[in-house]
Protein backbone atom coordinates (compact mmCIF):
# COMPACT_ATOMS: atom_id res chain seq x y z
CA UNK A 1 0.00 0.00 0.00
CA UNK A 2 1.50 3.55 -0.72
CA UNK A 3 1.41 5.94 2.28
CA UNK A 4 2.06 9.62 2.40
CA UNK A 5 2.62 11.32 5.31
CA UNK A 6 1.24 14.77 5.47
CA UNK A 7 -0.50 17.34 7.74
CA UNK A 8 -3.85 18.40 7.35
CA UNK A 9 -3.56 22.09 6.36
CA UNK A 10 -0.02 21.72 4.61
CA UNK A 11 -0.99 23.07 1.21
CA UNK A 12 2.27 21.32 -0.44
CA UNK A 13 0.88 17.78 1.30
CA UNK A 14 -2.92 18.95 -0.22
CA UNK A 15 -1.35 20.16 -3.88
CA UNK A 16 -0.24 16.09 -3.42
CA UNK A 17 -2.97 14.66 -2.21
CA UNK A 18 -5.46 15.63 -4.87
CA UNK A 19 -2.73 15.15 -7.47
CA UNK A 20 -2.78 11.49 -6.33
CA UNK A 21 -6.54 11.67 -6.53
CA UNK A 22 -7.16 12.62 -9.23
CA UNK A 23 -4.82 9.78 -11.23
CA UNK A 24 -6.72 7.47 -8.69
CA UNK A 25 -3.80 6.17 -7.06
CA UNK A 26 -4.88 4.80 -3.56
CA UNK A 27 -2.41 6.13 -0.74
CA UNK A 28 -2.69 5.55 3.42
CA UNK A 29 -2.87 9.26 5.16
CA UNK A 30 -0.44 9.45 7.90
CA UNK A 31 -0.29 12.42 9.81
CA UNK A 32 2.49 13.37 10.96
CA UNK A 33 3.80 16.38 13.32
CA UNK A 34 6.90 16.82 11.34
CA UNK A 35 7.90 19.79 13.26
CA UNK A 36 8.88 17.56 16.06
CA UNK A 37 11.98 16.09 13.35
CA UNK A 38 10.84 12.33 15.28
CA UNK A 39 14.11 10.36 14.31
CA UNK A 40 12.20 7.99 12.02
CA UNK A 41 10.75 10.86 10.08
CA UNK A 42 14.32 12.73 9.50
CA UNK A 43 14.97 9.15 7.91
CA UNK A 44 12.27 9.81 5.35
CA UNK A 45 13.58 12.59 4.61
CA UNK A 46 16.28 14.38 5.81
CA UNK A 47 15.00 17.67 5.04
CA UNK A 48 12.71 17.13 7.52
CA UNK A 49 9.36 18.78 5.66
CA UNK A 50 6.39 17.01 4.40
CA UNK A 51 4.35 15.60 2.33
CA UNK A 52 6.25 12.35 1.74
CA UNK A 53 5.06 9.43 0.07
CA UNK A 54 6.19 5.93 -0.32
CA UNK A 55 5.14 4.27 -3.16
CA UNK A 56 6.96 1.76 -6.10
CA UNK A 57 9.42 1.15 -3.27
CA UNK A 58 10.72 4.74 -2.83
CA UNK A 59 10.30 7.29 -0.34
CA UNK A 60 9.86 10.28 -1.99
CA UNK A 61 9.82 14.36 -0.76
CA UNK A 62 9.45 17.84 -2.01
CA UNK A 63 6.18 17.76 -3.63
CA UNK A 64 7.26 19.68 -7.32
CA UNK A 65 9.35 16.80 -7.42
CA UNK A 66 6.46 14.27 -6.47
CA UNK A 67 4.06 15.77 -8.63
CA UNK A 68 6.38 15.15 -11.95
CA UNK A 69 7.17 12.00 -10.52
CA UNK A 70 3.73 10.78 -10.77
CA UNK A 71 2.82 13.04 -14.05
CA UNK A 72 5.81 10.77 -15.43
CA UNK A 73 4.77 7.49 -14.29
CA UNK A 74 1.12 7.67 -14.47
CA UNK A 75 0.38 10.17 -17.52
CA UNK A 76 -3.85 9.25 -16.83
CA UNK A 77 -5.39 11.83 -16.87
CA UNK A 78 -2.48 14.49 -17.61
CA UNK A 79 -1.90 17.44 -15.06
CA UNK A 80 0.18 19.58 -17.34
CA UNK A 81 -0.58 20.59 -21.36
CA UNK A 82 1.19 18.65 -23.97
CA UNK A 83 2.68 21.85 -25.64
CA UNK A 84 6.26 23.02 -23.67
CA UNK A 85 4.91 26.70 -23.69
CA UNK A 86 1.79 25.65 -22.05
CA UNK A 87 3.59 23.06 -20.03
CA UNK A 88 5.77 25.95 -18.62
CA UNK A 89 2.91 28.19 -17.68
CA UNK A 90 1.52 25.80 -16.06
CA UNK A 91 4.65 25.11 -13.88
CA UNK A 92 5.36 28.88 -13.01
CA UNK A 93 1.78 28.95 -11.37
CA UNK A 94 2.58 26.60 -9.35
CA UNK A 95 5.71 28.32 -8.58
CA UNK A 96 3.75 31.01 -7.78
CA UNK A 97 1.74 29.40 -5.39
CA UNK A 98 4.27 27.23 -3.57
CA UNK A 99 6.79 30.22 -2.97
CA UNK A 100 5.29 33.50 -4.14
CA UNK A 101 1.87 33.31 -1.90
CA UNK A 102 3.28 31.01 0.35
CA UNK A 103 5.31 33.30 1.98
CA UNK A 104 3.14 36.45 1.59
CA UNK A 105 -0.07 34.82 2.79
CA UNK A 106 -0.61 31.00 3.44
CA UNK A 107 2.55 31.36 6.12
CA UNK A 108 1.42 35.06 7.51
CA UNK A 109 -2.06 33.71 7.94
CA UNK A 110 -2.08 30.05 8.65
CA UNK A 111 1.32 29.81 9.93
CA UNK A 112 0.74 32.33 12.66
CA UNK A 113 -2.90 31.68 14.01
CA UNK A 114 -2.78 27.91 13.64
CA UNK A 115 0.83 26.37 12.96
CA UNK A 116 2.29 28.48 16.05
CA UNK A 117 -0.38 27.09 18.37
CA UNK A 118 -0.19 23.64 17.06
CA UNK A 119 3.61 23.95 17.11
CA UNK A 120 3.97 25.48 20.72
CA UNK A 121 5.98 28.41 19.09
CA UNK A 122 4.08 31.51 20.83
CA UNK A 123 1.43 33.93 19.99
CA UNK A 124 0.55 35.16 16.44
CA UNK A 125 2.47 38.26 15.39
CA UNK A 126 -0.53 40.54 14.37
CA UNK A 127 1.79 42.48 12.18
CA UNK A 128 2.43 39.34 9.92
CA UNK A 129 -1.62 38.51 9.86
CA UNK A 130 -2.37 41.68 8.69
CA UNK A 131 0.36 41.89 6.08
CA UNK A 132 -1.07 38.49 4.53
CA UNK A 133 -4.32 39.67 4.68
CA UNK A 134 -3.48 42.25 2.89
CA UNK A 135 -1.56 40.67 0.53
CA UNK A 136 -4.23 37.77 -0.49
CA UNK A 137 -6.68 40.71 -1.96
CA UNK A 138 -3.82 41.38 -4.24
CA UNK A 139 -3.36 37.85 -5.45
CA UNK A 140 -6.87 37.16 -5.74
CA UNK A 141 -6.96 39.80 -8.40
CA UNK A 142 -4.37 38.26 -9.57
CA UNK A 143 -6.55 35.14 -9.98
CA UNK A 144 -9.18 37.38 -11.81
CA UNK A 145 -6.84 38.59 -13.99
CA UNK A 146 -5.69 35.34 -15.42
CA UNK A 147 -9.35 33.81 -15.54
CA UNK A 148 -10.17 36.73 -17.89
CA UNK A 149 -9.57 34.79 -20.82
CA UNK A 150 -9.09 31.07 -19.34
CA UNK A 151 -11.31 28.57 -18.16
CA UNK A 152 -8.51 26.84 -15.54
CA UNK A 153 -6.07 29.05 -14.53
CA UNK A 154 -2.92 27.82 -16.82
CA UNK A 155 -5.15 27.65 -19.91
CA UNK A 156 -8.00 25.88 -21.22
CA UNK A 157 -7.46 22.34 -19.26
CA UNK A 158 -7.45 21.68 -15.49
CA UNK A 159 -4.06 21.35 -14.52
CA UNK A 160 -1.37 21.08 -11.44
CA UNK A 161 -1.58 24.88 -11.21
CA UNK A 162 -4.99 24.71 -10.29
CA UNK A 163 -4.43 22.37 -7.58
CA UNK A 164 -1.64 24.24 -6.30
CA UNK A 165 -3.90 27.18 -5.78
CA UNK A 166 -6.63 24.88 -4.39
CA UNK A 167 -4.18 23.69 -2.46
CA UNK A 168 -3.34 26.90 -0.67
CA UNK A 169 -6.49 28.89 -1.13
CA UNK A 170 -8.48 25.43 0.86
CA UNK A 171 -6.50 26.12 4.30
CA UNK A 172 -7.02 29.69 4.11
CA UNK A 173 -10.56 28.74 3.43
CA UNK A 174 -10.33 26.71 6.71
CA UNK A 175 -9.71 29.78 8.83
CA UNK A 176 -11.73 31.73 6.93
CA UNK A 177 -9.14 33.59 5.39
CA UNK A 178 -10.60 33.85 1.71
CA UNK A 179 -13.18 37.11 0.71
CA UNK A 180 -15.20 34.83 -2.24
CA UNK A 181 -16.99 37.84 -2.75
CA UNK A 182 -13.97 39.68 -4.11
CA UNK A 183 -14.34 38.12 -7.45
CA UNK A 184 -17.22 36.08 -8.88
CA UNK A 185 -14.25 34.63 -11.58
CA UNK A 186 -12.31 32.82 -8.62
CA UNK A 187 -15.71 32.04 -6.54
CA UNK A 188 -16.80 30.09 -10.17
CA UNK A 189 -13.43 28.65 -10.53
CA UNK A 190 -13.09 27.54 -6.91
CA UNK A 191 -16.82 25.76 -6.57
CA UNK A 192 -15.23 23.77 -9.67
CA UNK A 193 -12.42 22.51 -8.13
CA UNK A 194 -14.29 22.02 -4.83
CA UNK A 195 -16.71 19.51 -6.18
CA UNK A 196 -14.54 17.21 -8.12
CA UNK A 197 -14.37 13.75 -5.99
CA UNK A 198 -10.30 14.44 -5.54
CA UNK A 199 -11.43 17.34 -3.13
CA UNK A 200 -13.18 15.41 -0.57
CA UNK A 201 -10.55 14.21 1.57
CA UNK A 202 -9.56 17.60 1.94
CA UNK A 203 -13.10 18.78 2.87
CA UNK A 204 -12.95 16.19 5.76
CA UNK A 205 -9.90 17.47 7.16
CA UNK A 206 -10.16 18.73 11.13
CA UNK A 207 -7.31 20.07 13.07
CA UNK A 208 -7.76 19.72 16.61
CA UNK A 209 -8.74 23.30 18.09
CA UNK A 210 -9.55 24.66 14.76
CA UNK A 211 -13.37 24.52 13.77
CA UNK A 212 -13.15 24.83 10.21
CA UNK A 213 -15.92 27.97 8.66
CA UNK A 214 -19.12 26.82 8.56
CA UNK A 215 -18.94 26.92 4.49
CA UNK A 216 -15.92 25.02 4.25
CA UNK A 217 -17.32 21.38 3.15
CA UNK A 218 -20.13 23.21 1.13
CA UNK A 219 -19.87 23.09 -2.39
CA UNK A 220 -22.53 25.58 -2.54
CA UNK A 221 -20.66 28.31 -0.54
CA UNK B 1 18.13 37.23 -29.38
CA UNK B 2 17.26 36.05 -26.23
CA UNK B 3 17.74 37.61 -22.90
CA UNK B 4 18.05 37.11 -19.25
CA UNK B 5 17.64 39.31 -16.90
CA UNK B 6 19.37 38.53 -13.36
CA UNK B 7 21.63 40.12 -10.72
CA UNK B 8 25.19 38.24 -10.09
CA UNK B 9 25.20 37.14 -6.57
CA UNK B 10 21.40 35.67 -7.22
CA UNK B 11 21.34 31.96 -7.31
CA UNK B 12 18.07 31.23 -9.16
CA UNK B 13 19.74 33.48 -12.01
CA UNK B 14 22.45 31.27 -11.94
CA UNK B 15 21.51 28.03 -12.06
CA UNK B 16 19.37 29.17 -15.15
CA UNK B 17 22.84 30.56 -16.74
CA UNK B 18 24.35 27.32 -15.99
CA UNK B 19 21.45 25.26 -17.49
CA UNK B 20 21.70 27.61 -21.15
CA UNK B 21 25.22 27.80 -21.59
CA UNK B 22 25.44 23.68 -21.10
CA UNK B 23 22.76 23.46 -23.81
CA UNK B 24 24.78 26.07 -25.63
CA UNK B 25 21.77 28.76 -25.92
CA UNK B 26 23.16 32.08 -26.08
CA UNK B 27 21.62 34.91 -24.30
CA UNK B 28 22.42 38.71 -23.33
CA UNK B 29 22.42 39.23 -20.00
CA UNK B 30 20.71 42.28 -18.45
CA UNK B 31 21.05 43.42 -15.01
CA UNK B 32 18.01 43.81 -13.16
CA UNK B 33 17.56 45.68 -10.17
CA UNK B 34 14.44 43.69 -9.29
CA UNK B 35 14.24 44.97 -6.12
CA UNK B 36 13.20 48.62 -7.38
CA UNK B 37 10.07 46.88 -8.77
CA UNK B 38 10.50 48.91 -11.59
CA UNK B 39 7.03 49.09 -13.86
CA UNK B 40 8.66 47.54 -16.82
CA UNK B 41 10.23 44.85 -14.71
CA UNK B 42 6.57 44.59 -13.17
CA UNK B 43 5.38 44.13 -16.74
CA UNK B 44 7.72 41.00 -17.70
CA UNK B 45 7.08 39.45 -14.48
CA UNK B 46 4.50 39.98 -12.33
CA UNK B 47 5.84 38.17 -9.06
CA UNK B 48 8.77 40.86 -9.39
CA UNK B 49 11.52 38.32 -8.97
CA UNK B 50 14.79 37.60 -10.79
CA UNK B 51 15.79 35.50 -13.35
CA UNK B 52 13.05 36.05 -16.21
CA UNK B 53 14.07 34.76 -19.36
CA UNK B 54 13.16 36.21 -23.15
CA UNK B 55 13.16 33.69 -25.72
CA UNK B 56 11.06 32.04 -28.31
CA UNK B 57 8.62 35.17 -28.34
CA UNK B 58 7.86 34.34 -24.25
CA UNK B 59 8.79 35.82 -21.30
CA UNK B 60 9.22 33.25 -18.90
CA UNK B 61 9.96 33.43 -15.01
CA UNK B 62 10.72 30.93 -12.54
CA UNK B 63 13.74 29.32 -12.82
CA UNK B 64 12.01 25.94 -12.02
CA UNK B 65 9.84 26.19 -14.71
CA UNK B 66 12.24 27.91 -16.66
CA UNK B 67 14.72 25.01 -16.52
CA UNK B 68 11.80 22.59 -17.22
CA UNK B 69 10.86 24.31 -20.31
CA UNK B 70 14.26 24.57 -21.83
CA UNK B 71 14.79 21.07 -21.10
CA UNK B 72 11.94 20.18 -22.70
CA UNK B 73 12.82 22.31 -25.96
CA UNK B 74 16.61 21.79 -25.78
CA UNK B 75 16.94 18.36 -24.91
CA UNK B 76 20.55 17.97 -25.75
CA UNK B 77 22.60 17.56 -23.48
CA UNK B 78 20.08 16.22 -21.00
CA UNK B 79 20.44 17.82 -17.75
CA UNK B 80 17.67 15.76 -16.19
CA UNK B 81 18.09 11.94 -16.59
CA UNK B 82 15.86 9.63 -18.58
CA UNK B 83 14.77 7.01 -15.53
CA UNK B 84 11.70 8.45 -13.55
CA UNK B 85 12.86 7.82 -10.41
CA UNK B 86 16.03 9.28 -11.21
CA UNK B 87 14.39 12.22 -12.61
CA UNK B 88 12.66 12.41 -9.22
CA UNK B 89 15.99 12.43 -7.81
CA UNK B 90 17.34 15.18 -9.63
CA UNK B 91 14.60 17.33 -8.96
CA UNK B 92 14.35 16.80 -5.60
CA UNK B 93 18.09 18.09 -4.54
CA UNK B 94 17.08 20.76 -6.76
CA UNK B 95 14.06 21.51 -4.46
CA UNK B 96 16.65 21.39 -1.60
CA UNK B 97 18.86 23.59 -2.28
CA UNK B 98 16.01 25.85 -3.59
CA UNK B 99 13.98 25.70 -0.71
CA UNK B 100 15.71 24.71 2.33
CA UNK B 101 19.47 25.55 1.22
CA UNK B 102 18.67 28.83 0.11
CA UNK B 103 16.24 29.95 3.24
CA UNK B 104 18.72 28.15 5.61
CA UNK B 105 22.09 29.43 4.04
CA UNK B 106 22.03 31.71 1.32
CA UNK B 107 19.13 34.01 2.27
CA UNK B 108 21.27 34.41 5.62
CA UNK B 109 24.56 34.92 4.45
CA UNK B 110 24.36 36.79 1.41
CA UNK B 111 20.95 38.36 2.23
CA UNK B 112 22.16 39.42 5.16
CA UNK B 113 25.70 40.87 3.90
CA UNK B 114 25.43 41.53 0.59
CA UNK B 115 21.88 42.18 -0.56
CA UNK B 116 20.82 44.81 2.79
CA UNK B 117 23.67 46.77 1.55
CA UNK B 118 22.97 46.21 -2.03
CA UNK B 119 19.25 46.95 -1.49
CA UNK B 120 19.58 50.13 1.42
CA UNK B 121 17.25 47.86 4.07
CA UNK B 122 19.95 48.17 6.90
CA UNK B 123 22.79 46.50 8.81
CA UNK B 124 23.21 42.67 8.40
CA UNK B 125 21.46 40.81 11.64
CA UNK B 126 24.09 39.20 13.03
CA UNK B 127 21.46 35.89 14.88
CA UNK B 128 20.80 35.26 10.67
CA UNK B 129 24.54 35.24 9.98
CA UNK B 130 25.22 32.91 13.12
CA UNK B 131 22.86 30.70 11.71
CA UNK B 132 23.14 30.52 8.62
CA UNK B 133 27.64 29.94 9.41
CA UNK B 134 26.11 26.79 11.05
CA UNK B 135 23.91 25.77 9.00
CA UNK B 136 26.33 25.22 5.50
CA UNK B 137 28.09 22.66 7.55
CA UNK B 138 25.58 19.97 7.86
CA UNK B 139 24.29 20.88 4.17
CA UNK B 140 28.17 20.39 3.12
CA UNK B 141 28.00 17.22 5.51
CA UNK B 142 25.08 16.28 3.24
CA UNK B 143 26.45 16.58 0.30
CA UNK B 144 29.13 14.50 1.46
CA UNK B 145 27.41 11.75 2.02
CA UNK B 146 25.59 11.85 -0.86
CA UNK B 147 28.88 11.40 -3.52
CA UNK B 148 29.86 8.66 -1.00
CA UNK B 149 28.11 6.80 -4.19
CA UNK B 150 27.65 8.89 -6.80
CA UNK B 151 30.03 10.90 -8.87
CA UNK B 152 27.41 13.81 -9.69
CA UNK B 153 24.89 15.24 -6.94
CA UNK B 154 21.84 13.10 -8.48
CA UNK B 155 23.73 10.09 -9.73
CA UNK B 156 26.59 9.31 -12.22
CA UNK B 157 25.51 11.85 -14.46
CA UNK B 158 25.57 15.43 -13.94
CA UNK B 159 22.39 17.25 -14.21
CA UNK B 160 20.38 20.15 -12.80
CA UNK B 161 21.09 19.00 -9.20
CA UNK B 162 24.71 19.69 -9.35
CA UNK B 163 23.57 23.21 -11.37
CA UNK B 164 21.14 23.93 -8.70
CA UNK B 165 23.81 23.14 -5.70
CA UNK B 166 26.76 25.34 -7.34
CA UNK B 167 24.47 27.69 -8.25
CA UNK B 168 24.27 28.39 -4.30
CA UNK B 169 28.09 27.75 -3.37
CA UNK B 170 29.28 29.47 -6.12
CA UNK B 171 27.43 32.68 -4.38
CA UNK B 172 29.05 31.57 -0.84
CA UNK B 173 31.77 30.90 -2.28
CA UNK B 174 32.14 34.78 -3.43
CA UNK B 175 32.17 35.76 -0.30
CA UNK B 176 34.19 33.21 1.18
CA UNK B 177 31.60 31.49 3.25
CA UNK B 178 32.21 27.50 2.14
CA UNK B 179 34.94 25.88 4.00
CA UNK B 180 36.27 23.76 1.24
CA UNK B 181 38.12 21.61 3.70
CA UNK B 182 35.12 20.64 5.22
CA UNK B 183 35.46 17.93 2.60
CA UNK B 184 37.43 16.34 -0.02
CA UNK B 185 34.36 14.69 -1.79
CA UNK B 186 32.51 18.24 -2.23
CA UNK B 187 36.08 20.28 -2.79
CA UNK B 188 36.58 17.93 -5.83
CA UNK B 189 32.74 17.39 -6.97
CA UNK B 190 32.90 21.86 -7.15
CA UNK B 191 36.35 21.71 -9.04
CA UNK B 192 34.67 19.27 -12.02
CA UNK B 193 31.63 21.84 -11.93
CA UNK B 194 33.50 24.88 -11.70
CA UNK B 195 36.27 24.43 -14.18
CA UNK B 196 33.40 23.84 -17.21
CA UNK B 197 33.10 26.29 -19.78
CA UNK B 198 29.55 26.76 -18.62
CA UNK B 199 31.02 28.51 -15.29
CA UNK B 200 33.20 31.07 -17.09
CA UNK B 201 30.35 33.58 -16.92
CA UNK B 202 29.53 33.32 -13.51
CA UNK B 203 33.35 33.47 -12.09
CA UNK B 204 34.12 36.72 -14.09
CA UNK B 205 30.74 38.14 -12.12
CA UNK B 206 31.43 41.30 -10.25
CA UNK B 207 28.98 43.35 -7.25
CA UNK B 208 30.30 46.89 -7.02
CA UNK B 209 31.65 47.05 -3.05
CA UNK B 210 32.38 43.48 -2.66
CA UNK B 211 35.17 42.07 -3.99
CA UNK B 212 35.37 38.30 -4.62
CA UNK B 213 37.47 36.24 -2.36
CA UNK B 214 40.68 35.29 -3.73
CA UNK B 215 39.94 32.15 -4.96
CA UNK B 216 36.65 32.65 -6.31
CA UNK B 217 37.56 32.26 -9.77
CA UNK B 218 40.52 30.14 -9.37
CA UNK B 219 40.24 26.53 -11.07
CA UNK B 220 42.96 25.18 -8.40
CA UNK B 221 41.44 26.56 -5.82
Amino acid sequence: MNTLYHYPLSPFSRKVRLCLAEKKIEVALVEERYWEQDADFLRRNPAGKIPVLKMDGRTMADSTAICEYLEETQPTPALLPRDAGARYEARRIVGWFDDKFYHEVTSKLIGERVYRKVMGTGYPDSANVKAGARAIKYHLDYLTYLLEDRRWLAGNEMSLADFAAAAHLSCLDYTSDVDWNRSDAVKDWYAKIKSRPAFRSLLADEVPGFQPAAHYADLDF
